[in-house]
């Protein structure tokens, strides 16, 4: 069995499943569809096609024990970046870091919903072969709506037998467009999971990111600067960075049902599948009149009347109540709080 | 200054602004309107017109710690139901204990809202001298909307300036009749107020009520007796079992900016008047396009994005979310809680 790696990283500080996912603890570290935590689903899907050794967590100082906690047998293989930065960063240090071995990684997110594995580990599989060959590949998941809050790729040229070049990144469209890619068959989302051989990505950090790379070459020549190295980077996305500039990308597709999770209506979208009545998670539930509504509780009761499309998420120290179509605009309320400097909620 | 006495009657175990009112600690132990509790705001709005010594508060042993602790100057002049009951038990057993005194008594409720403190003190010592004369006095509010919800008056010949006979009880009426009743100029909202002389009350007792009444007069000639035979009694009210079926029994309008509290939308609608925007009670909000709601929490932060008309309460160990204009079916939640044994959230 030829040699493939996977860095997942959970460093993120995502508010937008807030106030469940805090700074300190991010969504990735919750059972927010199964018993289990994000992460722990995340490593479970991989393990059949990737060695145990051969998966490697990056993480930040803040949310490390947590996720030692949660993956205690994958102590020795986390990475941990001592700032909060974007991808690029991320991607940079785990590079450096497996710089000399000759074989493909999976940078993949640790907080994605994925519903169909199988098909997941298919597509997974096909990208790790391609990028074998010195491709940098993406993986794209097929639009299953005109969602006006993803990045998409346009595919282009078919390379072998299901993989694309990519011919551009779009960042999120408006709707009009949304509804053309949809109907188009040949723009997929981008789900922000990039598989590259280690040099290859350096070398796109030195051609596309040089400034970066230059950080990232310190940090090589002498892991003590990490600290201060790692501060000094842009905290700025892979594909912004890197990605959207190198040429030569491949894209995979794959139909494995697929959500980032981005905000609360989504993961009631997601759970609803299973149940057209309201979906209830961690608390006791009683309603009245309530419908296609999201409960999402600890320890208290939750006792509803009369209410249609609402997102109630209970936490130790706060009560959020949502409206089920305004739930991205929870990120208004998360700058609110930080502007107001109440920082201990989030 | 002839002598006045009034029993506040504290012991109701109320649920309708459940979960904040709960068996242990009803409504009337809660700061709903300014920072003093209701019963605290119902003394204070006596203490004007009737002296401290003859203020007696009636409770019963699952309360009587909270009032006590709530109203540590009354605790000489607590009235200890053994059982929880209805009004009928309540006042019969006030009675009894205040059977030697020739003084009108005031039976009044602890947790209604007056906003206009100064014109009930005037309509209730308008209602203290007609019930010197042997009557049972009601004191009636003047209605200033066609509630559905609320017990009528009918008022009849006029006894004396601004004092008329009742002519009949009207139990929650239509909204066709509420109309009428509203238009019509001679009803008024019963508020469960009625004043009478100890003597005249336990006469109407045996009169109406000689079941009840003869275990009053057990406890009467026999102290010891309370327990055995409070818990005897029948949980019935003092309208039910005995004012409705009294001849000469007079009202007393008045015009008091009155609202019995009845559920969460009633607080709402009192609070809003002096704040057309949302109302925020107890805890800190972070509202994003979020109107005429009500957010009555404790320590924890309540958010809320896209809501309009919508209650929040927030309680150590329930969350409440209704929609406004159901407020009335929290009872529902009550009893669906009381029929699965989860008594703890009562």
């Amino acid at each position: 069995m030829q040699e493939n790696y996977v860095v997942i990283m959970a460093g993120g500080s995502g508010t937008r499943l807030w106030p469940k996912s805090r700074i300190k603890k991010p969504k990735q570290l919750y059972a927010l569809i199964n018993s289990d935590s994000m992460i722990k689903n995340t490593v479970d899907r991989l393990l059949p096609i990737v060695s145990k050794n051969n998966i490697y967590i990056a993480t930040n100082t803040l949310q490390a024990k947590e996720i030692s906690r949660e993956l205690p047998k994958f102590k020795k293989n986390l990475i941990i970046e001592p700032y909060i930065r974007n991808t690029a960063p991320c991607i940079g240090l785990a590079a450096v870091m497996m710089k000399e071995k000759d074989a493909p990684v999976a940078f993949l997110p640790s907080d994605h919903y994925i519903g169909r594995p199988k098909q997941f580990q298919r597509t997974l599989k096909k990208a790790f072969e391609i990028a074998r060959k010195d491709y940098l590949v993406l993986i794209g998941t097929r639009p299953t709506d005109a969602d006006t809050g993803l990045g998409y790729i346009k595919s282009g040229k078919e390379i072998s037998r299901g993989v694309y070049k990519v011919d551009k990144f779009i960042e999120k469209p408006d709707l009009a467009n949304a509804k053309k890619f949809l109907a188009s068959g040949i723009y997929f989302w981008n789900g922000g999971m990039f598989i590259g051989k280690a040099a290859l990505i350096l070398d796109l950090f030195k051609k596309h990111a040089p400034k970066i790379y230059s950080h990232l070459k310190k940090i090589s020549d002498n892991p003590h600067a990490l600290k201060e190295e790692y501060e000094k980077m842009e905290n700025i996305s892979f594909d912004y960075a890197v990605a959207e500039k190198a040429a030569n990308i491949a894209v995979v597709p794959g139909d494995f049902a697929w959500s980032d999770i981005g905000n609360w209506g989504k993961l009631l979208e997601i759970l609803a599948n299973k149940n057209q009545e309201n979906v209830v998670i961690g608390c006791e539930h009683y309603g009245v009149d309530t419908t296609g509504s999201l409960i999402h509780g600890t320890e208290r009761l939750v006792a509803t009347v009369g209410l249609k499309d609402i997102i109630v998420v209970d936490t130790p120290d706060v009560v959020l109540v949502c409206n089920k179509n305004r739930a991205q605009e929870v990120r208004t309320i998360v700058k609110k709080i930080k502007e107001q400097g109440k920082e201990k909620y989030l």
